[in-house]
């Protein structure tokens, strides 16, 4: 599953947020054209672009996980990231990649 | 060119802060393993994200032009800008969009 | 209708998405306890505090017209943005807001 | 009181910088219109929109022991979270806010 | 004055609130150690990083016209502002700043 | 030197990068009329601004070791963050700063 301990309370209590959670979720992952692991990377960068260390996180493990997307793809997001939003979300999101790959 | 009307200045007038752009935009495009067309979608879903009509405007212009984007893959970016950024960064980024593809 | 008029484009062209954006609107604004206009007034808040002046004057323009919410209680929730958020955002929605209301 | 640790040093160490946040925290909320509670409700909804994780923490705990606001309110705040910020944002906050009330 | 336009409608519509704003800017302003010139330049540096045109063009010309603060000297709190934010909010700014010195 | 444990790993693994950062470092710290230290006090404030409690953390320690930058000078610093940007990064910097100092 895609989501975090915090939708495991949604799912229970709220279940109208929880549904429209998925049907987001699943119109945001379903492209038309671009497949689901470049739109995981879209999203990675997003995160990363947000110094969301948490965030960036889940993003890089489930990204790992999922689609055995590898470490220079990740570095290869984060050039991108450095370039459109400098160096704290940059080298923080260097020490999460590291952190989990090593 | 990557660069708007700002660079022309700086090239002009600040050379070493100019090369060390090119410098920072080269090591950033060229990534290990994705293509510079998977690094140019994610620079427009973060800039997107950001809710920077300026700079997802110029994203879209060079990736249309540049690499023949097509909307439906700039709306697959944006459907993930919608579920990590929220509604008002994607109904801006719809907006910019359709101004340009019409 | 509560959208402007990226969404007209995405009702047309994107179905799917265009559904799973009104579940996720109608769940937004659906609260147990809290009544529409209070959740209007804390969206307006968010909005003006990530100084986002195309998105608080869609909020504004929606408060006053649809819950006759006056120009006293959006500065009300102003005040509650620049404690949070700084001068910027502060002065940038009480531009806005005056030039709606005059 | 409505500070935390930080502010317990400005208020020994800088006496003119902490009256002039006394000053400004008092004219933020002192609303003409919306009470007091409400817009407690408005600041939590801000913060957990910028994702700081510290400061959702302390209006989630200050709203509910000053006013009794219920989860199921601050759900009702987050809900307007996740459309105007996204997931990421709404996930965070809703972890914090079980972790408060388990 | 130090205010646009949204403060006049404060200080003759607002006076509580207005009075605490004074309090604040002064309080703000008033560096034990730095000198106001100095806050400025701060000041500046953390609007352009913001990416808000709108705050960072009234900074640049009250710097330049209150303190006369030169173009080089901005663009040296520009290169800041790269290092740390990216290339979106540099770019703006430059264009920006020689829109105001041309 | 400059760079956290991140940049260790890019020096390492990804040297095109690390030259394009140590260029952009340079560039953006080598000012035409601000002094180095000034330009620190400037990164310190955005970082401050943007909530980021790792960067904030990171520069004052720098700030402090380097250029032996007083309490005093960073909390003048603190003072345009609080006005720019609110209350919640004023006070997570302010609580970093005593545990640093303390």
């Amino acid at each position: 599953m895609f989501f975090g301990e915090g939708m495991v309370h949604v799912r229970k209590d709220y279940t109208d947020l929880y549904e429209a959670i998925v049907g987001l979720n699943d119109a945001a992952f379903t492209g038309k054209v671009l497949d689901y692991r470049t739109q995981k990377l879209i999203a990675l960068g997003i995160n990363a672009a947000a110094s969301d260390e948490r965030a960036m996180k889940k993003q890089m493990m489930s990204a790992m996980k999922e689609f055995d997307i590898t470490r220079d793809e990740i570095v290869d997001v984060l050039r991108v990231v450095l370039l459109t939003s400098g160096m704290p979300p940059f080298t923080k999101a260097m020490k999460v990649l590291y952190e989990l790959t090593e």
